[in-house]
């Protein structure tokens, strides 16, 4: 059975420590007990990892593939990620920089249902990137959402996206939000013959309630943060058939896996490939010149990830937050390529009545060198 | 409505800039618009985060206090952490240091069921610590487990936990270990009057299905992993009535918030306080003198926030795994009181046909100096 393989930027201070170090990662994110209990045979030439590759990688600094048994994962992208790195993450000095599923693990996790084709497809955009402004602030009633939506419908938006701090808070309950988004939305499509993708926030609990609830009500797609609803509840939703609803997936919670470059996670494995393996169709970043600190490189980083298209599964919309203006369409296009899915946040309320002008500003923008 | 507040620390050059700081917290954590575009009234006077105190704290550090409404955050925990720490943990030099969710979040959120006294009750043992031995290691079948867990019953143990790696792997899926394992503890059951909780470790996916099997079939407990099932998993066991199941939280993914002293979340927070508050009766972390670099401070705050009696809820057992043994048992008991849960892991195996009487001796240890 193909194995899956996992490269860690390991600090040691010599070969000997570096190799003792990647052998304590290769049992302790599998058998969890020390090499001498290990039953032998099956368990100890296959469940336990394998170190691959050890090579020094600059000053203290190691970099080791490990190589896991799918056997040790299992099919469900909880417990694959638990081998990747779960109580590794909580040692010191350990980053994972590279994760590559292989064909074994591919095959059994979700992967993205829709991925960049699929959303394109269902938005009725064949090029260009796609423009998604986000339905805030919290605080806001329901109807005053619904008429953000309105309007961003009607500038040309091809999806409305709530803010993943509108939960299911007293001023617009979940099922008050959605109803009166979808109605908004319908009333649009009635006048003009096109909509956008509505994707609601899930609340953090009764999420069965709520998704039923949402598919039913009309909502296209699904918000979830892995990081505080779960990694399990993303591939969940992205793998059911009879729900066929697209995952975005947004980052809150996450960022203390990127803060360090000797622990935690590499901005592209973490919002790229593991994203994808979760079943996310669109995976949500903080934009370089925003409020956030990513670099250029970073949300490169991130986009390579989400499309490359040699896999795992299908590529996926990369999706900058944070910043975005008419005026920095042209940069961030050079950039990002057209597969990208542009979040427009805050400062677009500051357009108030005009939203709509403002995103088909955007749209023209964007599209401006496309053939 | 009692606001809740989160104390942070910032690295800041000057107090402009950590004023500055303080205030894109502020706002990030709540309405995620620029100030200007806030709507007037309730929403700007309420909903946005209100500084309370900013104080420095060391060359280039402050600490601030933050307070929020608690409809900025609702009722599930999912929306609470997300206003907590969801957009603030993506950006550099901000660590959550405390988490006061003062009493109108306290009684919206779900808690501990069981806490201390009654995983005390569940287990009939009033006093003393508890003696969790592990179920591992990965690919061994159902019927083996199952052999080490009456094993661990007829020594005495208080909760036999499975191993946070053993998911629903095809060497002992889910259904087929749960039905093992809980036919084996019957049977001690019946032997001798006695036997030990059993939490098992749920899958990734299909959780719904898990949790009702495992309860019908007869498992006392579920271990979650808030970082890789989600927070909103725990808290909806947690808060089930009909369901009537305690949780024991495992830390896996999650070591990534505690690796700089600038970023992520404070030990004791993360492991302690926010456990508590999403439901948890029982928190797992890495011991001092173990394999994860945790320091005995650390453990020592860990077991400050989950059985402080101020609150919030009830408090919990801390569950410190990882290089317990008969030697460590005065000098754990020392440092941690009675109030405690401790995993034994890997080592028992060592121990082999003889794990029950390793068992006893760990208990007759940590008994010593009980009247």
């Amino acid at each position: 059975m193909t194995r899956f393989h996992v490269t860690y930027r390991l600090v040691a201070a010599d070969r000997a420590e570096a190799r003792a170090r990647a052998e304590g990662i290769a049992y302790e994110q599998t058998v969890e007990v020390p090499p001498d209990v290990v039953p032998p045979g099956r368990i100890a030439q296959e469940i336990v990892g394998r170190i691959e590759t050890l090579e020094p990688a600059g000053e203290g600094v190691f970099r080791t593939t490990i190589s896991y048994s799918p056997d040790s994962a299992g099919r469900d992208v909880v417990q694959f990620l638990n081998v990747v790195f779960g109580n590794s993450s909580i040692q010191t000095g350990i980053r994972v920089e590279a994760v590559d599923p292989g064909p074994e693990m591919t095959r059994r996790l979700t992967g993205a249902r829709f991925g960049v084709e699929g959303i394109r497809r269902l938005c009725g955009r064949p090029r260009g990137g796609l423009i998604a402004p986000v339905l805030k602030p919290q605080g806001l009633d329901a109807a005053s959402l619904a008429a953000i939506a309105r309007r961003c419908a009607l500038g040309g938006a091809d999806i409305v996206k709530e803010d993943h701090g509108l939960g299911d808070l007293p001023s617009a309950p979940f099922r008050a939000r959605v109803e009166a988004v979808t109605a908004a939305l319908a009333a649009v499509q009635a006048e003009t013959g096109r909509r956008p993708l509505y994707f609601a926030v899930l609340p953090g609990q009764r999420t069965e309630e709520a998704i039923a609830f949402a598919k039913a009500a009309g909502v296209d797609g699904l918000l979830v943060m892995p990081g505080l609803h779960g990694w399990g509840l993303m591939a969940r939703i992205a793998g059911d058939d009879t729900l066929e609803m697209p995952v975005m997936a947004h980052p809150a919670f996450t960022g203390a896996f990127v803060q360090s470059p000797a622990a935690g996670i590499a901005h592209g494995v973490l919002y790229g490939t593991l994203q994808r393996l979760a079943g996310a169709d669109i995976s949500v970043f903080p934009n370089v010149g925003g409020r956030f600190g990513f670099s250029e490189e970073d949300c490169r980083a991130i986009a390579r990830s989400c499309l490359d298209p040699t896999g795992p599964g299908r590529p996926i919309l990369p999706s900058p937050g944070g910043g975005m203006s008419v005026d920095r369409a042209a940069g961030m296009r050079a950039m990002f390529g057209e597969d990208v899915c542009y979040l427009i946040g805050g400062s677009l309320l500051r357009h108030g009545e005009r939203i709509g002008e403002e995103i088909a500003r955007m749209r023209r923008a964007l599209d401006e060198e496309i053939a």
